[in-house]
Parts: C-alpha cells; sequence; structure tokens
C-alpha cells in the first residue's frame, strides 16, 4: 500500500518563507502528522511530493520516506503524476499534507471500504455548514464526479456534499488514468478531481467528524488545528489515568508516554520521545523533551532535554538538566542548578546555584551551593570525577580535569586544581584578615 | 447536625490507584471540599465512610472529622449503615464524596425546607437534558419514590427529573429507615435510595444550578469540575476588587483572601492558607503557598512558601522563598536567589545569585551578588547574622556560624570564617598577580 | 477635530481606589485605549475630562493630551462643560472612558457620515439583546431622542435601539447647546443625552460588532475587554505570518512589532514600544518589554526589559536582561544569568550564574560559569571592561573599576582586583592544601 502526501504548496496566506507542510503542530512539523496517521493506517511506503522549497520539507522527512519533486505546481493531478513511478498494483493512498487531523482509522477504513465494494476511488467527503469554496460532489447515472466551485452551474453549487481532498485508488486505476488528465481549463492545472470522473466505479465515504479534514491555510487555522491536536492528546492520557490539571494550558506531543496517577501541573510542555513513570509530579512550567522519567520523579518548573531521571528524584524548582544529564534514584536538583552530560549519583544532591558540566557524582554527595565545574578551558572540555559521600563545599571552583575521592571534604570557596584522595580535606583558599573599625567614622557619617 | 460523605470508592474510570475522593481540585482533595461545604453549611459533626484505601482517605481529614470503613462496598445503604452509631435525632445530610462543587447555601436550603415541611426525607434532583443513567424521581399518590433506571419501566424512564444522590434526613428517620434496607436486588447491593420510598412524607428540591451536582468519574470531568472551581473563585475575587489579569490561567485556592487592588498576572498559583494584602503585584508565573504578603508587595516570577513578606517588599523575578523565610518592608529579593529559614531585615538587599540559609540579616544591609551562606557541614546547620548596614561583598562564603557586625564590610570573594566586628573590613582572598603576555603568542595562532 | 474623553468616574463597582479609566488593559491604562483610537481616527486635540482622583488619570497621560477637572460629578453633561472652552466649529467627537475597543475606523466613519448628512449629532447605537438599563432611541416626526430607562414609558422601553454613549458632534451645535442643558431631573445631572433631543439635525449609527462598545463596569469585564484585545492584537499578527503557538495563553500589546515566520510560545507577554524581527522563536514564558529584538533570534523562558538583542542572538531559559542591557550578533546569554547596563560582544557568552553589570565586553569573549562583576561599593557603581577573545574563568570576581585586557585570561575563582593587560594570565586566588585521610575515621564512623 502507497501513500502519497502532497505537499508541494506554499501556502500564500500563510504569509511564510516556508511552504506551508512545514510549520509546526505541536513538536512536529505539519507533514509528519500526515505521514505518521498514514503509517499507522497501515502504508507500506510514504511518497511526499515537494515543491516550493521543497529542501526544506525533505530536511524534515525519516529516512525511509519518499520524496519526488514538483517543480512546477500544476495542480494536484500533475503533483501526483510526479509519483507516477510508485504506483503500481497495490492501493494507493492520496492526503493532502495540509490536513494533520486526519486519522489512521479513516484511512484504514477507506482502504476497506474501496477494497470491499471493488471501487476505483473511494474519497473522502463532508456536509460544511457553507459548501462554498469547496469542489461539489455530484453523483448521477451510477456515475460520480467532482465539479469545481468555478466550474459549477447554479444548481451545482446547491449541493451540499464536497471533496476533502482524501482518496483511496485502486493501484492500476490511478496509474493509467494520472496519464489522461489534461490541464485544457482556466487555471491551466491538472486537476486530480477528473480522475474521479473517469472512473467506472467511484464512491464517496463522509467523514464523521469534520475535525479531521480541517485544512491550514492561515496561522489561526494553525493554532486552531494545534488546539485541536493538544485536545486529542490529552484527553488520550486522561482516559489512560494520567491527571492533567489544566488541559487548556498543557502541551503534549503525540509520542509521548505517562504512566497512571502522575500529574500534570499547568504550563507544561512535553514533547518528543518522553516516556514518564507513575505517580510523578511534573509541572507547572516544566518542558520536557526526549527525556526518560522514571516513577515518583518529581520535576517542578524545570528545563529537561534529553536527559534520564530514575525513580523517585526530585528536580526543581529553576533547575536545567541538558543533553546527557543522568539523575539516579532519589537524587535531588535543586534551584538554579545546571547539569549537562553529568551523573548525579543516587542520594546525592545540588541543591543550589550550581553548575555541573562533564561530572561523575558519586552516591551520598553533597554538592554546596555555589559550586562550578571548570570543565572549558577555551578550547577542551575536561571531566570532573567526585566520589561517593564526598562534601564539596559552598561557592568551591573544581578545575578539570580533577578527581574528588570519596568521603572527601573541599572547604568553601576553594578552588581545586588538583586531585583529592579519598577521606581527605581540601583547602584551596585564603586566610582571612579583620581591619577593626576601619569603616566606623566613614560609614556612620553616611549615616 | 450531622453529615455523612460517601467515600468509599474506587471511581474505576479514573484509572487510579487512589481512592476517587482522594484526587486533588486545585490545592484540597476532593474529600474535604464536600467536608467543607458542608461545615459552611452549618453541619457539626461530619462522619466521612471510607472503604477503597481508606487509610488514604484518612490520611486527608482534619483531626475533628470521624470515620467509618465500609470494608466490602454493598450500595450507598450500605455505607450509610457504617455510619448507623452517629445517626440520631438531629438532622442528617447525606453527600457524595465525589459531588465537590455542592455549595453550603444549597445544603442549608435543603436543611430549613425540610424541616419547614416536616419531611422525612428531601433530596436534591435535577432535570438534565439527557436523563438517562440517572435514577428517576417517581412522584404518585402522595408518594415520592426513586427508581434507578435499570429498573426502570418505559414510562418511567421517561421522567426527567433525576436524584443527584444528595439528601437531608429527619434523624429518627434515616436511623429507623437504615436497618430496613433490603439488597435482593440484581446488583445484592442495598440502595439508600431506597430509603425515599420508605418515608411517610418525603420531597424533591430542584438544584438551580446544575453544575453544583457536576460528579466526577474520571481524569476530564477532573479538570472540568477544577475548572469551574476556578472559575467561582477567581469570579468571587474580582468581585471584591482584585484585579486578574487572565482568569483562564489563574489558580487559586478556596481559602486565599487578597486585598482590593492588588494585581494577579497570569499563570499564578496561590493556594493553602495565604493571605495577600491591598495594591500588590503577583505574578505572572508566580506559585504562593500558605503565606502571608501585606500590602503594596510585588511578587514577579518566584516560588514562595510558608513566607511572610511585609509591606512594600519586592520579591523576584526568580527568586525562591523557601519556609521561614521573613522579607521585611521595604526589603528587595532579586533574581536567582534563594531564602530559607531567614529574615532579611527593613530595606536589605539581596538581588542577584545568593543563598541565604539559618540567616538574619539586619536593616539596611547589602548582600552582593554570588553571596553564600554555608551553613550545612554534612551533618548539621549553623547560623549566619549580618548587622544593619552590613556590606557582604560579591561572591563571599560565609562559613556560618558566623556573625558579620553591623556597618561591616566584606571584601568580594572573600571566604569569611570568623565573626567581623562591626564597622570593620573582613578580607579572606588571594592578592592578584598578573603573568603579563603569557597568552599572546598562544592565544593569536589560535585566531 | 477635538476628542472628549469622559474620564471622571471611579467606577463604583470596581471596588477600587483607583478611577476607572486608570485600570490596566494588556499593557496601557484604558484611558489611553480611547485616546489611542481617538488618535488613528484623525482627531487633533484630545480632551480628558477627569474627577474622580482626577491626579492619577492626569500622570497616565503623555504629553500631548489636554484635561480638564470635573470636581463634582453632575453627570455627562456636566463633564463636556468642563471642557467647553475646547469646543469650538472643529467636529467634536465625545466618547467615554470606559470602552477602550471601540476602533479608529467606526469613530472616522462616524465623522464622515455626520458631515456628509450635515448633521448636529450623530450617536452610535446598537440592538443588545436585552436593552435593559440603556437609554433608548426614540425616532420620531423626524427627531432623534435618547431616553433614560428610569424615564421611559413601557412603549419606550419596547424600542431595541439603544445609545452606546459615543457622539460625533457638529462643533457648533455642541458648543451652544451644551450651556442649555438642564439638571431637573430626578438624578439632578446634566445629561449629554439630551443635547440630541435640541438638534435640528440628528442620527444615529448602528455599530457593526457589539464588541467594540463593551463597557467596563467591574473586573470581571476588565478582563474580558482585555481577552478580546488581546485576540484583535494576536489575530492580526498571525494573519500578517507571525506563528503564535496558543494565542490563547499569549499576551501581546498593542504597539509591538513582530517580523513574518516568528514564532510565539505560550505564556510569553510582549509588551510596550517592542519590535521583533523574523524568524525568532520567543518563548514559551518570556517576557518582553520595550526592546529591540533582531532577526533569527531566540529568547527563551527569559525576562527582557529595554534591552537591544541582535541578530542571531541567543538568549535564556531563566536568563535577564535589565535595561541597557545589549546583546551583539550571536552573542549568547544562558541561565541564570543577569546583565544590566552591559554590552555582551558579537559571538561572546555568558552562559551560566553570572552577573554582569556596567560592563563591556568584546568580541569572542568567554565569561566563565559564576562570574561577578562586583560594580557596586554601596555607593557609587563601577564600570568593567572585557577585551575581545578574552577568558573570563569560573567563579571569578570582577572588582570595577577594573579592565581586562583582549586575549586575557583570569584563572578560575580569581578575584580580580587590578586592570590585566592584553594576552595576560591573571590569577588571585589561594594554593590548595589537601589534608589527606583526614576525614578517614569521622566519615566511616557516620555511615
Amino acid at each position: 500500500m502507497t501513500g502519497i502526501v502532497l505537499a508541494a504548496g506554499l501556502g500564500k496566506r500563510m504569509r511564510s518563507n516556508l511552504p506551508k507542510a512545514a510549520h509546526m503542530i505541536i513538536d512536529r512539523p505539519m507533514v509528519n502528522w500526515v505521514i505518521s496517521s498514514l503509517k499507522e493506517a497501515g502504508v507500506d511506503r510514504v511518497v511526499v511530493v515537494t515543491g516550493y522549497r521543497a529542501e526544506i520539507i525533505e530536511s524534515l522527512l525519516e529516512s525511509d520516506i519518499l520524496t519526488v519533486r514538483q517543480n512546477e505546481q500544476l495542480g494536484t493531478g500533475h503533483a501526483v503524476m510526479m509519483a507516477k513511478d510508485f504506483l503500481d498494483d497495490e492501493d494507493v493512498v492520496v492526503v493532502a499534507g495540509d490536513e494533520p487531523l486526519i486519522k489512521p482509522s479513516t484511512l484504514r477504513e477507506m482502504v476497506r471500504r474501496r477494497r470491499e465494494a471493488d471501487l476505483d476511488v473511494l474519497f473522502l467527503t463532508m456536509f460544511p455548514p457553507d459548501p462554498s469554496g469547496y469542489g461539489r460532489v455530484v453523483k448521477r447515472d451510477g456515475k460520480v464526479e467532482i465539479v469545481e466551485e468555478r466550474d459549477a452551474s447554479e444548481e451545482i453549487r446547491n449541493i451540499k456534499e464536497v471533496n476533502t481532498g482524501i482518496y483511496a485508488f485502486r493501484g492500476s486505476f490511478i496509474s493509467d488514468s494520472i496519464g489522461s488528465l489534461r490541464s485544457n481549463n482556466e487555471q491551466g492545472e491538472y486537476y486530480l478531481t477528473d480522475t474521479v470522473g473517469m472512473a467506472a466505479r467511484a464512491d464517496t465515504m463522509i467523514i464523521a467528524d469534520a475535525e479531521e479534514v480541517l485544512g491550514i491555510n492561515n496561522r489561526a487555522q494553525l493554532a486552531q488545528v494545534a488546539r485541536i491536536a493538544r485536545k486529542r492528546i490529552n484527553n488520550a492520557l486522561m482516559e489512560a489515568g494520567v491527571t492533567i490539571v489544566d488541559p487548556e494550558t498543557t502541551y503534549i506531543g503525540p509520542n509521548v508516554k505517562i504512566g497512571i496517577d502522575s500529574v500534570i501541573e499547568p504550563m507544561t510542555f512535553i514533547y518528543g520521545q518522553t516516556t514518564i513513570g507513575q505517580n510523578c509530579l511534573i509541572g507547572p512550567m516544566s518542558r520536557i523533551q526526549d527525556s526518560k522519567i522514571a516513577d515518583n520523579v518529581e520535576i517542578v518548573r524545570s528545563e529537561v532535554l534529553e536527559a534520564d531521571v530514575r525513580e523517585g528524584a526530585r528536580v526543581g524548582p529553576y533547575s536545567r538538566l541538558r543533553p546527557g544529564a543522568v539523575i539516579m534514584e532519589q537524587a535531588h536538583v535543586g534551584n538554579f542548578v545546571e547539569l549537562k552530560k553529568s551523573i548525579l549519583g543516587k542520594r546525592s544532591k545540588a541543591n543550589h546555584l550550581t553548575y555541573l558540566g562533564d561530572t561523575t557524582i558519586g552516591e551520598d554527595a553533597n554538592i554546596g551551593a555555589g559550586t562550578i565545574t571548570c570543565n572549558y578551558d577555551g578550547k577542551n572540555k575536561f571531566k570532573t570525577s567526585i566520589g561517593d559521600r564526598a562534601f564539596i563545599g559552598s561557592n568551591s571552583s573544581l578545575v578539570a580535569p580533577v578527581e574528588i575521592g570519596e568521603g572527601s571534604v573541599t572547604a568553601a570557596g576553594s578552588v581545586i586544581t588538583d586531585d583529592v584522595p579519598p577521606y581527605s580535606l581540601a583547602l584551596g583558599r585564603a586566610r582571612q584578615i579583620n581591619k577593626e573599625g576601619k569603616y566606623k567614622k566613614n560609614r556612620e557619617e553616611k549615616d
């Protein structure tokens, strides 16, 4: 089964330098919503027809997606012609690249019905409150035809059933008929709709929920479709046992998995390939992307990107986990703390104003407030290692490469440039001098 | 007057490991909304019937709430039987634990009407657009009866008035009749609704606003009910003279008090026993819980938990006040600053990148950027004291226990381990050495 | 052409200490929305009639706005009397100060129609679903009259066309007739509506969209009007090619300009005179006010006030740019970093836990994590200068006034009090001492 996605258009009313299908819906481009729906519907091979700034669309696609370029935009029929090398005896499903809400179940049902009734083509229709602008579906004498509004008589304009632009073709029929299309119309374009009239056996399937075929022609519709997509995802999660405190202000991508009894607080964004376990508290004001969050984790008001947070860990508020951060079981990351390519061991804590880069920390260690790992010398990055039960004093600077042994202590305010053996105290700071009474006069005068 | 809350259920469609009434609405569990409504309606004694994971519900209740366990869940009548020791001659109000929006005024009116009309039972009904699923109210020959849908004839199913599950009983009637319930029905359950049919004198009260009896059976309804609860609270605050910039994205608990002309910006959470004075600016993106905020305070994009912020103080953006933080009059807490069990004196400032723990700061002091109080040695916490008009240099580490005298200055980058007498200068840092020209060659080569 | 804004009222139902027209809608007071609409409609001279706490309204106005005080509030006619010195032969437009959604195009059209039909007065009317409370428009015998509800007969109360309180007068007519108003009514007030009855030639203009004349009488309406105002602004931006991910949670002021293909993420506030270029990514959770943002800029989860961010710069998450921050091309500001009156040069980076105040940084410099410029000695502020390609080690304290030469390096944890020549290394820290094995026994015992 082949799916063809029409994604050549600019989308003039988007007023954009991007091709229309490249605009984002939640966490992935519009075109990938359509592709994902085709794949879930059972399509083996997806061909995307690109055109306007083709390279942008191409760069958004996964490697198993085929593309053909439609260098001149001469209509939907012309777009499918570009893919003619991929048309064979298998089913062909053609979808518009700007209808991202189409459901796999709808596409699957279209194919099923086409096969069952042995049709050349079955296409999806609807009955909108106002049909103007749409191609009308004319059924007479056992034939079906789609007539574009501009070519429609008064009588045909009164027809309420309209084309939504989604088709299930018999492979042999579309590969034959696509070559017969002619552009002898006012626009000089090849209309895919004309194939319907050529079919010996054509029929329509009426979409149950018109939301599925909401097209995107401007940014307001982009926002509207995104809202519907979010609502679908949030509803499915709530049904599966996730508490979403305010679904209106919660932004979750279609590939996210969340366990039961996890609570998602408002203004939280969970994107990409993220999995979250059970009984977690996420948000408010958290952003998590492409991360793995275990059970019983708290992530409050934090940023988490490509990180791994283990069972019972607590992150936030105001934490930032960057790629490669691993927060082990029961560990704590606190406010104004950043981790990058660093492991914080079991039950270890980094609770205040800390930067940990390229650092491995053992279990039960305490990283004092204001600790900075100096992992960069302007050219290269170096590693820091901190042993189990180590205690890093506040405002320490750990100049990498450096190793702090297990059970060791660094004194507050120290610059640690050399390795510290296990169970040792490292100091690197000046002795305090008090100049007593120095300010007495001045300060009093000031006051 | 006794109130009985039915909170034994799991709520299967919640798909949760929690009993249904334990789920949170804004800042407190569902069961406590119902209890609070009963108390405000004048109920003296509340009995909660628990069942599924009874210990969880019990742990959520205040100490004055009585509980009984229904170990087998044999219906609503059976649940009330469990509370039979608390039934006497006083009024008994029975409410479902999953209808948290019921208003005190409604319960009070039910009791009033029951007494006035000398009824055995008065129960709350409504006329939903679609009555299916509900028990129908059958009134004939001066008698009232509730017939469950499964037992209803076609004729009875056409009745539009339905039971909402909220009852005001004459004490003597319910204590007598509850023992007469039988479970000889298809479900093998004891139905509380059967008591109505036993009453010599029963009547209904129609709820004016069906929102009050919205039940919660799944997480979508949990979110919907929470939205309505928030709307009620926000509307009441706006009516009382509080500006809520966007009520749709503002989350305020039922016990919060806010003075007139305070402005609450979006994505702000104000929970628990929080009071906020007049003319404050709160938010956006602030979370305040169980705190006391005086007049003319600004709290912008900050976290505030169990803190006390006095008149004219300014907090945020990106501040975090933890339990025991006291911000005195006109004091300032700035960005990336955390306070815990610390007092910041009048007009004092801690404006940048600072951690203050177990610290008392006098008036007119200035805490430099990057100051850290080293209050923890890995085992115990120690105290820091900073006098009036002290000036703590940037990047200072104050190693507790330590006392900085009034009017004293610590030099930037110092580690202060010993007390500093008043009006003194304390230094604890190395002298700077310049290795001139050291990088000339290398750096140029790099570029 | 003169515009008169009636802004004397307290707005009792606001329950506020502020005059009603001083309340904020998005980023400016209500009265300024009305003034702005008048100016855009072509009014040359705006006169605001103040009354209740006149000084507050006066303080909100730009310098070209005239004001008159109505010390006693004796009705709308009396308010216009106060402005009689500004009435001449030119057109006079009178608007209520609490209808901020009125569009310039509507006002312009009112004036055009009044002139074209040579009317004494043309006023704006509507047909609300429920007319009660409004003054009814009575048209008979070629005359038009406005009858307040309290003075209206049953027959007149049935009239559906009502007054919205917005008038276009012939200058000579209003300056003559305003003096003839009498307060011999029940309220003892001078009604501006009475002038309509005095006109030889009067007519109405029906407002197409009743939203434009939504009045604000309480805080719920304040929130509702603000929502509509935001929607208008967001829709206009989307139409112009800006992606607003969730228009419901995006707060943009009326004077903001944004270039095409910029994406505005949720919970973002863009206020004041801000311009944003093309292809920017702004938000989520960003606040930007009175700033200049060039093309291809990213500002994520940050605060930006009176700052200038140049092409390709990246800011956030958790950054704060205060007034006078200039982020040059391709520069990076990272998490927990604050800049005030500071320039970060091209391609330079300040990525972690840093405070830069009164500092100028050259190109390609790297400011290490935890760097603090010590720009304040408790009395005065001093400047720091950092040259091109300088490398400031982590946890450095730069004690201003101080100059770090180009290509120089400061060692991690150093306090820099003296200037550093170009291409030099500056150290200011103690040597590390390890007290080996000091903790062995204790720590093991503890464990």
